[in-house]
């Protein structure tokens, strides 16, 4: 049997909050990229944490990212058009979008050339998608860039998850980023199962067996 | 002094159950579309009650939209590219795109036609972004339809917020989406601030608050 870890919604804000200052400090992001939908809550609740008095949100633009082997049948039957086959068949399973970036409305951000950006997803599992959405992200900056005539600094990427599990991993991330720090987990747990709150059916058990685990 | 109301996180994450059955057995959305950041939160807490076994999740699409006068004037500079600023000025106030669907990942949903869609946001306040997304949205689908040439049945829009302000509307929505039922408020609020978890900077104070104003 997998242990389980029952994580409370007070639990991941403040996981949120505790990261808060080394984003604000080392990654100073100034668009935050949530991989739905698990990014969705850490993503909203960093937003607060990251708003600075007198200056707007840091904008979130939401991607949607799952894997194939997640998905069922129905869902599954072909990659989805834009994206590269030979790209995805790279990373050693299949990848979705179900979602990617607005370029219209990116406005001023819409080329990401030079710009800090803060990849947000709930968990660290197998590391598929957070290197799919690095590495798919990285080209369009790079496409943006050719278009600009090479103009523009680096873009920078850094990447913010709740839980990293302490695994084998099939995806990959450039030593670069690791190296730089660009890569914040707020814990860093086993193998085990994480049961988010938002999954759970009873909430109040949920937060019951959270409690239970920590001090029964 | 306007009057606060404090929600906790277990206090959405039960509103969004409770109104999981009548969001299944009524609106049975095909597409869910989270107006961020507020709606980020519900959007994926119904995810999960939606879920039927078996079956693969409800996609869920993120759209990004702020009312300028919330905006800094450093991000309020001009009217997003692609937007009509007509429109815009008619909905009495100005409201700007941070992201709109990705039309290209949406697959078999891309042209929205015929399909069952559920917006969801965490607030009714003005009702103008409200009006905003469901006149866009609308717009998006006329023109799916025409490139169709008229195929395909009718798009059908339903609406979910945590909380309804009760107060003068700025925004509209159709007679014939109210009358239908297809407006659907977990609660509806006096004229208050409703402070959600997601914002707060001390999230036991704030729930210590919430048990307050319930029981103290």
């Amino acid at each position: 049997m997998v242990a389980k870890e029952y994580v409370t919604y007070n639990q991941v804000h403040k996981l949120c909050q505790e990261a808060a200052p080394r984003i604000l400090s080392q990654f100073r992001p100034q668009l935050i990229i949530a991989i739905g939908g698990g990014g969705f809550v850490p993503a909203r609740i960093l937003r607060s944490f990251l708003k600075k008095s007198g200056s707007p949100n840091i904008p979130i633009q939401a991607i949607g990212l799952s894997l194939y082997e997640e998905l069922s049948t129905e869902d599954s039957s072909k990659p989805t058009e834009g994206q590269s086959p030979s790209d995805v068949e790279k990373l050693g399973a299949k990848v979705k979008r179900t979602q990617w970036l607005d370029f219209n409305s990116l406005g001023d951000m819409h080329n990401l050339v030079g710009k800090r950006i803060l990849i947000v997803d709930e968990v660290d599992d197998t590391r598929t998608t957070l290197e799919y959405a690095v590495k798919e992200l990285t080209k369009d900056v790079e496409t943006a860039r050719q278009k600009l005539g090479d103009l523009g600094g680096a873009t920078v990427f850094s990447i913010f998850v709740l839980h990293n599990k302490q695994k084998e991993k099939k995806g990959v991330l450039s030593q670069e980023l690791l190296e730089d720090g660009r890569y914040l987990a707020a814990r860093t747990v086993p193998d085990i199962w994480i049961c988010y709150p938002w999954e759970a059916t009873d909430i109040d058990e949920h937060d019951r067996l959270a409690a239970c685990q920590q001090h029964c």
